[in-house]
């Protein structure tokens, strides 16, 4: 009889997938159809629910239960036509599935895209998914994580977190602070603690070609770079760097490192798309909650075709239910 | 008897193997060895002669013809090791084939690699191969494209030519000019056009993530790089851009261009190695000569084991063998 209760209590702890909502995004993007497509897929991996329309969704799927977490009217809306009413559903989708997933109601979130002039044109003045999520769960500190699963190209996973993101190439080096890279390499480490099986090998990018040649091209190696790799090594964590970035990738492919701290956008982003085609996944870092993202945008140049990938939105499932383990 | 003189004459001068010359580099380094292992690839390929030591080659494969082309005594040279000698030799060896070529004695260069310290050791300070061809052959104005061949990673094949190489990312702004993006992409659509099928479908790549986003990150490339590709267009070329560079090294790789230009170095070289791995070679191109270059250097951690792949030397002749064809 008592073993007979203790395997129940295994069923229930162990064995109950992770509850993850799923985001529609901009219903005029390829969100939806790719949750149509990838739906038995994500019943094997999770528990899922979508936050999205209604409407929208019986027109692919009627058989997909969907929490109608808008207002808008979205019968005007054409696959491939930004629209301030997709634009604002999309914010709606998303609050409604924080607010859910702050109230313990679910264990994550995995987000289709938005379209950033859909939500501009509602009013919405956010650059992306990312600042809505910290706006809303009140967090100051927080990062993205792309990650590129095993695959044909990756041997072992690899996670890519960037020092800078979104700006001018000319306005990087005064943002790459000794500070600012030493709190990316602990966050690189804290999430991939999470995802690796063993302790997680991460390595820092150099700035300049060749990390500087000993300083003939360039200096930041020394005088920014190595600072922080000493003070993550001084920590116990186990870090290379500055490294040159060209071989540095081709290493990391090959199973050398599970994570790189890149210093700018492109460094980060040409290495990962060639690694990875369209199975890639966004992990936001610093929330107390689990969001992971599909690595495209809506698409809408195929939207509505039924040609679209869901690679990446089973990908991004598959990271969520990872990062919900205890 | 006029058809049987027809075909004569057919055999004799199309058929004929165009004679490459095989320069050792520095014999410390993987040079010997891997003209050792790819000799009979390479005679299938091409007439080849190697140009170097006869000693030093000798020990390897005696029954490989050798013109000896330095007075060096290289017998102390130790697999491996930085020496004077071989940094001198190498140059010898380099100047006599750029003689033999300019005398219209072979028809081309492909060069295994030397070493820059062993060079400089040697009292000769050139930074490398490159700028030797252009002081020996009178050449001002001369560039380097980066070649990775059709493999299980790229469609076609694809070259890169960069605007900046061996500089600070910092500097990299100031060397940005339209006339000099303008004049590599001239460069490049002329090597590619002896080298592709049909006429090169070429690519400029954005300084900044996802191309200024209309300016929001930066003007380099309304200001500098799209005038540089109105200017070719207007002449005729087929070029696009400016491309955010993630994307175009995707594009690219699955076909859609046989040549990109780069304007920093870690932004080609990232894409080029991942694509690549072995397999890529140098071309130097405004030369009156062909010559091209294996994509790796010298290699001393593995020198003299017999472990070092013969990959890139192989497509560096057959890349060569193309740039020769009347």
């Amino acid at each position: 009889m008592a073993s007979q209760i203790s395997t129940q209590a295994y069923d229930c702890s162990m064995k109950r997938k992770p509850r993850l909502l799923i985001t529609l995004g901009d219903v005029a993007g390829i969100g939806p159809e790719l949750v149509a497509k990838a739906w038995a897929d994500l019943q094997t991996i999770c528990e899922p629910t979508v936050i999205g329309d209604v409407a929208w969704m019986s027109r692919l799927r009627p058989d997909i239960a969907v929490v109608q977490a808008t207002t808008q009217d979205l019968s005007g809306v054409v696959p491939g036509k930004m629209s301030a009413a997709a634009g604002r559903a999309a914010y709606d989708f998303l609050c409604t599935a924080i607010d859910l997933t702050l109230a313990k109601k679910a264990d994550g979130i995995v987000t289709l895209p938005l379209n950033k002039e859909g939500l501009h044109a509602a009013g919405l003045k956010y650059p992306g998914h990312t600042e809505i999520l910290a706006e809303r769960c009140g967090v100051r500190d927080f990062g993205m994580m792309l990650y590129a699963p095993p695959g044909p190209n990756v041997k072992n996973a690899i996670g890519v977190v960037h020092v800078t993101l979104h700006m001018a190439l000319r306005d990087v080096f005064q943002n790459i602070t000794t500070k600012a890279i030493t709190e990316k390499i602990f966050l690189l480490n804290d999430v991939l603690d999470a995802l690796c099986e063993r302790g997680p090998r991460l390595a820092v990018a150099a700035l300049n070609p060749h990390a500087g040649d000993g300083g003939i091209f360039g200096d930041e190696e020394t005088r920014i770079i190595a600072p922080a790799v000493e003070i993550a090594e001084a920590s116990g964590l186990n870090v290379a760097g500055p490294l040159p970035c060209d071989t540095l990738f081709v290493r990391a492919q090959q199973g050398e490192f599970d994570g790189v701290v890149a210093m700018y956008h492109d460094q980060g982003h040409i290495a990962l798309k060639l690694l990875t085609g369209l199975a890639a996944v966004n992990v936001t870092l610093g929330l107390q909650i689990v969001r992971t993202s599909v690595a495209h945008g809506t698409a809408y140049d195929i939207a509505g075709k039924g040609i679209a990938n869901p690679q990446s939105l089973l990908e991004a499932a598959r990271v969520a239910v990872k990062l919900t383990a205890p």
